[in-house]
């Protein structure tokens, strides 16, 4: 149960086994059902999800009612609204399940408690921060310069074999494109 | 000289005197002329800076050859291309003087050293980046979501008396609108 988180944490910091042992003590294991709400826009962002089994997806609905999405977190993905978690103000995003799913959440008390008994996991989070970063950024620069089909081919080397497990809709909210144009891509392939 | 650093670490960390003596050891100051520029676009960003005088702003040139300006960095303030430096991979963004300035450099291995060294600064640049984040995450959402004149609010109130001392073309560049419709908005007011 523990031995995919463990493994993400491996990837940037060595922990000893009292440090492993904390770490996991905060952590609250949930199942999540399919269209469950993690986060809702407006409500502020309390915990951080580290998804061991399933999907979610982080997305923006404009004032026209349209659905952007950031990103989708399967499996090994962090999902949090930064911007909300860290200022403990009002989100702008949503978080919802698009599959049946499990994750630990972690709190941001819990965080703050954390980064001072085990100050490695500044580390550990400042590197999430800036891969957070990096990924979102991209995003922004791939929806100004590369045309639908450059933004498909990307979606499919991030994600690996998504594009079966969830709505055609959604990876057209993904792209920025319509569901219609997503099967014109996927048959021009 | 070392003053508004300090202070500026100060507002995240608290360090001893050898910690601050090792951590500035690392900085290189630099006088810097108006527009010369520190990055630019497809170099690799090789190193941070922090504005102790003057200004720069980091922008982003599309397709058609027009700047949008990200972010601009006055006194106390850190530029970087974040995406570029911690992948040291290839950067999207230009920084430029956009007066006589002066900085202090910290360059990657440097940064590399100083977590080593002091991991005190784990916890810095982590809030470093995450403020970064949300200041980023809000251009785009402002640029999705508000008006104009809204945007020009926001700047004003960002950075105080700025649009005193750089071009009317800047602060349009920042606002997403063009140089005639800043003086509209100015006149507005």
């Amino acid at each position: 149960m523990f031995n995919r988180i463990l493994n993400n944490f491996a990837r940037h910091v060595t922990l000893d086994q009292d440090e492993a042992d904390y770490a996991l003590s905060l952590l609250k294991y949930k199942n999540v059902k399919k269209h469950t709400m993690l986060l809702r826009n407006g409500e502020t962002c309390r915990k951080i999800y580290f998804v061991t089994k399933g999907c979610l997806r982080l997305y923006y609905t404009d004032k026209e009612g349209k659905d952007h999405i950031i990103s989708f977190m399967p499996e090994n993905w962090w999902a949090v609204d930064i911007a909300s978690f860290y200022s403990q103000k009002p989100a702008t995003y949503n978080i919802e399940a698009l599959e049946d799913s499990e994750v630990f959440e972690l709190t941001y008390q819990d965080q703050e408690k954390l980064y001072e008994k085990v100050p490695k996991f500044e580390r550990f989070f400042r590197i999430l921060t800036q891969n957070g970063f990096i990924l979102y950024q991209r995003r922004i620069i791939q929806n100004l310069s590369q045309t639908a089909e450059e933004r498909y081919e990307k979606f499919r080397r991030r994600y690996p074999k998504l594009e079966h497990r969830i709505a055609q809709k959604h990876v057209a909210a993904y792209i920025g494109v319509t569901p219609v144009f997503v099967s014109v891509l996927r048959r021009r392939r």
